[in-house]
């Protein structure tokens, strides 16, 4: 099948809809555009979209519609009063929500006949079309393959699980890495600034040095997996949290917080005195997860 | 000067210390160890070393001294007796410390005539003399120029400026960016894992993911040095303070500790309710500094 053959809608043209509904049309999909204020559909419609009147139309006129709103009530206030116009069309629900929203919207849209995915997407709308973008999706695997070649449009397509809440799950963990690296990176920054450092000149060295460290995703994985924290370990828990007291220290020291450094202290500390010193460091991930899980992350060795 | 004629001492021979005599020896310095525990030396004598009988005997051997030891405390039990056979000698501490005591170090290193680097190595010892280390120096920059050939051995040598304690500070400032990092990562993997999914298959995506997010490093530092957190914010402190909720509301959903994200959650909050909302999130660097740079990490716009 062509692009040209398959039509798409896109309900929501805030700056992330509207970069899928120009992805779309750049790609040579008819795309049908709708937002609740609808003269955020201009550009849209220069650009060769058809805009349509009402939410029920736009719905009408694709089998993929792609919705993009605000947030999960958003979503409901614009489907529901045209959740029959769903059957036998495939809702992809790109708005950024939880696992549980996404599993409620499953359920709600299965009810009435309508095939759902759920993404994630992880770029910023400038990003969206272009190969550093990518989209994660969950639901039946069947829908995604065979919506896939659509979908690729926006950037690249990952496949999480059949689970409806795992696009979402997988996008909240990846946005909480990033977020440990900002915090890390800004903490770095104002150690640097402290001593009247450049952090224009401090930047290469210390991206590079995220870069290089980033094998610790690599080799945790395995670690978390097998619930095997302690073979081969180059610098022990103990070690690492003898050492760590002197950022927090030396943070202090130089006047900037160390309320950034404080939980991971806290959660070495814990470990090395429940007896896991000389542990590797991603041995803490087992005191982040509730007692049920005591016994490994993932439910012990497998 | 080939490298044969520039001997090298190296006093401590810990993990790290060895690592460094084995990287000498490898490049053809002559090569002095010394050790508080002798048998240590040993298998960098069959690699080619001289195994000096005391610390005095090993500084007496070269003119250029490598110290690395447990800790500070360390390096002047070892130095302190031995002080005078130090003048005319360059002196290379590369004990992991703070910038206090490299400061104290230098002053010590200088009254008794000896010129004084100090270092803080970015690589553990397996990575030493390969191109994936590299070690920070502080100092005179004559001195580093002086032995940067002899120095290279070890890793990309990397000058971050006169005043002996910035080494120290940048060491320190590079491992609190990456156990952010690390807290991330973690965070990430212990919310895939909640649902039953493998560390080792979300891995890749994790680690691309914090590769092309490690762009905030490069863009927020041009922020940081101007003190403009304002122009072209894609998305806003406010807009990613809201979202970040999530993370910590699902991170409970699911069993799994919110103690990593609290932090940067009350950063984010403090700067927004101080009417930095339109900011892009590098601005809650301002809320980790001291009041006395509140108009700037920096000390304001230069």
């Amino acid at each position: 099948m062509k692009n040209t053959d398959k039509a798409v809608t896109v309900l929501g043209l805030g700056a992330m809809g509207s970069a899928l509904a120009r992805a779309f049309i750049a790609a040579g999909h008819p795309t049908t555009v709708w937002n609740r204020a609808p003269e955020k559909a201009a550009a849209l419609v220069a650009a060769g979209a058809v805009r349509a009147d009402t939410a029920a139309a736009a719905v009408a006129a694709s089998p993929l519609v792609v919705v993009c709103l605000g947030d999960h009530r958003s979503v409901h206030e614009v489907l529901d009063p045209v959740g029959d116009a769903l059957a036998g069309r495939v809702l992809v629900n790109l708005t950024t929500g939880t696992p549980e929203q996404a599993r409620e919207l499953d359920a709600w849209a299965r009810e009435r006949g309508a095939e759902h995915l759920d993404g994630g997407i992880m770029a910023v709308p400038p990003m969206i079309g272009t190969p550093s973008a990518f989209v994660l999706y969950s639901g039946p695997l069947r829908t995604f393959d065979a919506h896939r070649a659509a979908l690729d449009v926006l950037g690249g397509s990952r496949f999480v699980g059949e689970d409806p809440g795992l696009a979402s799950l997988h996008d909240l963990a990846l946005l909480s890495g990033m977020y440990g690296m900002f915090g890390g990176a800004l903490q770095a920054f104002a150690l640097v600034c402290s001593a009247g450092g450049s952090a224009k000149e401090f930047a290469p060295t210390l991206r590079e040095w995220l870069g290089s460290m980033s094998e610790f995703v690599t080799g945790s994985a395995e670690q978390i997996d097998t619930g095997d924290y302690a073979t081969g370990v180059v610098a022990t828990l103990a070690m690492q949290a003898s050492g760590y007291v002197h950022l927090v220290d030396v943070a202090k020291a130089q006047g900037v917080s160390a309320e950034l450094l404080a939980p991971l202290a806290a959660l070495m500390e814990r470990r090395v005195a429940d007896g896991h010193g000389q542990d590797d460091i991603a041995s803490v991930i087992e005191a982040l997860v509730e007692p049920r899980a005591a016994t490994g992350v993932t439910g012990g060795n497998r």
